[in-house]
């Protein structure tokens, strides 16, 4: 029962330490760490921490993809990420005793043979999986549909599939039948956060939209207002008591973590949804995307409510 | 006539395009290029600029090393960097409509052994050479009069060198005499800028000192206000019409290339100081380290004005 995870385009995530960022200047950096970043990486982290067994799966090259390799093996974590010639891209985020600055380097361009090649090496991956995860951005030179050929592959496979993206390949992927989505807001063309909690209305509409277009069920993270989903045993909204604060990233993955673990195990959805509320709020606790904090984990399972909407 | 150049802490100079530096949010980076850097190399591209033949030595080690020995040999400029286990630093250079932001990776520790072996190589390297330049600091590891070392191993086979360094490693390789010291202000403990021009006799004072500590000359870099150089022919300064404005990164060592280039061909001080500022200043009107503008540098050599002082 293992989870297999795809990062089309993964990247080295570098912190460089500050004591206080100054534009315009020269700044020494104290420290400097790596992770293995890239959001099917970051959901497989988060299941191995979990204990549930997965594979990190998807395209890396250069350094950076060699670091990235190297980074999953000294974390336990399996890995199957085939060769690009281009280099995998870095982000770095300037970290001071304010808040972090984030510099996102562009993806670097596929070749089609190194697609090929990798959709090749999924075929077998998918043979050896319980459960698919399909996360982040295609990178330059991957089809924009990229993602609905590795959810056919799944499908006729009988293996279940989530897929997080977003734009014009969430849209293709869609059509190729994915048995989970996990939109956020913006993906669902709804505005929240300045505006205060969205238009449930308008978020169940929507949802409701990528059903009749293809998807099995639709999740949809609502940062602070927790979650709400659409499926066929019927639509459920699952909140904290209060709206969550602190560092949203890899919220996201986090959800998309227990999601793949309930597929896996056969969760009921208003239970599954509790616990994927529960994980993402304990990751806004955590200083980086891919951890969480097991005490709020804990706490939350306890706290979230999860209720049916008629 | 070949020149070498020792770099014990290069670096691996990556710039990132961005639209708008926005602190404590995330920037997208637009386009990113990579450079060899350190000021050794910094010298040795703006020699093999002026048709100089030159050697860049050093250490290098890890991904980031190895990107220096491919940028150098894509810009045909001959490399003799020995190996170490540690990654060799970065330097990210966040570039907007505005200007830089510098972040600057620690040095790397470089092990016993690895000095040991790039001593050795120095010595065989030092045999083909016509001049030796020393430049920039020292990495952690290597012991505070590892320039001395050097110089004494230069002075030995009579091949003149150029130290470029502050500090501790700046005091200890001026006890083994080196031909050329280049200090700046800061380095001279003379103040400058913010009270603008330097104390002439302030600094004739503090360089002199470096002479009876054993220094042959002494080249003073007074930022806009050109160079001021102690010998034992005399005491001379240079100075462009106007004080020179614009990015000063990268003047030091284009002064310290015209040194080795006026060391080589026997130049006398006068005429060497007036190539040295002409090219540190055109260096200010270059958009980066190691580059000069040649037709600023042709306008320079023709009005910088050299007086010798009593």
């Amino acid at each position: 029962m293992t989870v297999l995870t795809v990062t089309p385009n993964p990247a080295l995530d570098v912190t460089y330490r500050v004591q206080h960022l100054t534009p315009y200047a020269t700044n020494r950096v104290t420290a400097v760490t790596h992770r293995a970043g890239g959001k099917g990486v970051n959901v497989a982290r988060v299941l191995h921490a979990l204990g549930v067994p997965v594979v990190a799966a998807g395209l890396a090259g250069g350094p950076a993809g060699s670091r990235i390799r190297e980074l999953l093996a000294e974390g336990d974590i399996g890995a199957a990420f085939s060769a690009t010639d281009a280099e995998t891209r870095r982000t770095v985020a300037v970290v001071d005793g304010v808040d972090a600055t984030l510099f996102n380097e562009p993806g670097p361009s596929v070749f089609g043979g190194e697609w090929a090649a990798f959709v090749d090496r999924y075929a077998d991956l998918v043979e050896q999986a319980s459960c698919v995860v399909l996360a982040g951005s295609l990178p330059p030179g991957v089809p924009v549909d990229g993602y609905a050929g590795l959810v056919a592959t799944a499908r006729s496979n009988g293996v279940p599939v989530v897929l997080d993206t977003a734009g014009d390949a969430l849209r293709a992927g869609i059509d190729a039948g994915p048995d989970v989505v996990k939109p956020n807001l913006t993906e669902l063309s709804v505005s929240g956060r300045a505006t205060g909690q969205p238009d449930t209305d308008k978020v169940r509409d929507a949802a409701r939209n990528m059903r009749v277009a293809g998807a099995g069920a639709v999740v949809v993270s609502r940062g602070p207002y927790g979650l709400l989903t659409e499926t066929r045993a019927g639509t459920f909204a699952a909140r904290t008591q209060a709206p969550t604060t602190g560092n949203p990233t890899g919220a996201g993955d986090a959800v998309v973590a227990a999601i793949a673990r309930g597929l896996v195990t056969g969760t009921a959805w208003p239970e599954l949804l509790r616990d994927a509320a529960a994980l993402g709020a304990a990751t806004v606790h955590a200083p980086v995307a891919g951890e969480f904090d097991a005490d709020a984990y804990a706490r939350y399972l306890r706290t979230v409510t999860v209720e049916e909407l008629p």
